[in-house]
């Protein structure tokens, strides 16, 4: 079988593995798809090799069929459609023991921490599989960790149907916030600056701000402010922003990562008693919710590249122009 | 009777005015005693002169006894003993509307948008009025409205009894805190910088970190964080302190008035899923709880002076030096 080793500084090797065997718990799937998300984009960019510790098989974002099931697994069996929630927590720190494993504070993240996806067969632990009804084409499939993430935002948010949302960012994971709250119930406008972005969103059916945001949310919430915001950019002006365009008592959700600490009014967040709700991945109601929403949202519309895994380096170099690209792993 | 206007500039003037009629809805009080609050200083000091419009008779810490019934007025009699939630809300705005009122998006508070206490009679509406046992010292009864502010702060932060629960700033709202916190069954320890303080925190039984905050938080949770961190300095380190100390999905209540935008970690939010919570002023219900808690606190620990009206520029100049300055005023 093939398999893309990353080799650090936008470098991949194809190699060509034996089949691997799964281990007492794992099952071997063969991967059907495997998309790019913005943390590969991080590492192909050579910031994460500390991390990633190359040459690496990265990739988390997938789609497969069971190919075998090792020692003592129970309830899979060949040919079933799944997908891998590619959370590894210890299972004994106080996060995990107070019911948080997905935030597990030795949390490793499978894909980077641990070989991942970019790879015909993958010997994974059976109890992150997820099942996917066998109608839901693998293709789409592989945006359900993305989906699960927006599922994840969504449900800290707490968005009650009719509620006012605003997404800052009209990247993968806002345009996906947006849907799944738009079908929570909820009335969503998305905050994007660039334009490809926001044509994007508008074919979509999204509505989407314009260039004043504050003025526009205080308009449309007849000066009240937004019930909630997913802040979605992890740019220093929309956390400067965010806090503007919420209600009182409103939720304002921090998706984007912030790797510097910036600014924020937290004059705003005392004076109308806002909650900031940080997010991080999801758990494995988000996974079971984005596998019960794919169906219903445009996710093939998302697919901006398809690419085989011999093409992978054509593939990095294509994501970023794109919304969501894939890569046929088998 | 006698009435002490602020004229800007730390200059108050003592007025003898006419004895005040109350209005519709309204009734006069007696004020026994009025308390000297960081936001009066603020005022002294010609901060909010803007706001305040001097002349004007500031003061929203008190206690009193009810002396006469407006029109209109039931369930009130002369005797009552009683203090007042200085807060006028307009009862129509979004905030009211969605059930918080306490933050009205055009909220007046009385004392500083409308006459205050700090004179010997008092018209003020009765539905403000929250009545004290008659067994509560009217001295320490200045203080129900500072302690509410605390119980809304416990409140907010969800605090269970076993929690741990981080206090940063050892003033008079820090010390609150402790103490309500405390009472709420959680572990408390306070962060705070003036040895003065943290002496007088001991004094009362409270536990104080040392220096290092962030290392003695570390050890005392076992690595965790706290479940709780209640940030009331309105100091920047501590905005950059109070990310540190809190656990896996743990709280953080910002109660100190932060005039300008800070540098927050906001990667940490995102990390750990923190929650940060603006927590402002008071419901009814914290007035109710802080009147319920007050006999079981040593509230009278924490007043250290007590003036006459006619003194009422000594008792601001001495304000700042002490935990709590009372004024009688009648």
């Amino acid at each position: 079988m093939t398999a893309a080793r990353y080799l650090g500084n936008h470098a991949f090797a194809l190699e060509d593995a034996p089949v691997p065997q799964p281990a007492a718990g794992e099952v071997r799937l063969r991967v059907a798809w495997c998309g790019i998300c913005g943390t590969d984009m991080h590492i192909f960019h050579g910031k994460m090799d500390a991390r990633v510790k190359p040459p690496q098989i990265i990739g988390h974002e997938m789609s497969g069929i069971v190919d075998a099931v090792g020692p003592g697994v129970t309830g899979w069996s060949p040919g079933d459609h799944v997908t891998v929630r590619p959370l590894d927590s210890c299972g004994v720190c106080a996060a995990c023991r107070a019911g948080h494993s997905h935030v597990c504070m030795r949390l490793k993240f499978v894909g980077i921490d641990s070989p991942g996806a970019f790879q015909g067969l993958w010997c994974v632990q059976a109890r992150l599989l997820h099942r996917l009804p066998a109608d839901l084409p693998l293709d789409l499939a592989a945006l359900i960790e993305p989906l699960a993430v927006a599922c994840h935002d969504v449900r800290r948010s707490r968005l009650a149907a009719g509620e006012k949302a605003v997404v800052l960012g009209g990247g993968p994971i806002g345009i996906l916030v947006a849907l799944v709250a738009r079908a929570a119930g909820a009335q969503v406008r998305i905050s994007e600056i660039d334009a490809g972005r926001r044509a994007f969103a508008t074919a979509l059916g999204l509505e989407v701000l314009g260039a004043d945001t504050a003025a526009e949310v205080e308009a449309w919430t007849d000066g009240a402010g937004a019930d909630v915001v997913f802040e979605c950019t992890a740019a220093a002006p929309c956390a400067a922003l965010m806090t503007q365009l919420a209600r009182v008592r409103g939720r304002i959700v921090l998706v984007g990562i912030f790797t510097q600490p910036v600014q924020i009014d937290l004059f705003r967040v005392f004076w109308r008693e806002l909650e900031l709700l940080g997010a991080r991945v999801y758990e494995a109601a988000d996974f079971e919710q984005a596998i019960a929403l794919a169906p219903s949202l445009p996710l093939d519309r998302l697919v901006s590249g398809r690419f085989a895994l011999t093409e992978i380096g054509g593939a990095f170099a294509a994501a970023p122009t794109g919304m969501k690209t894939l890569v046929a792993c088998s």
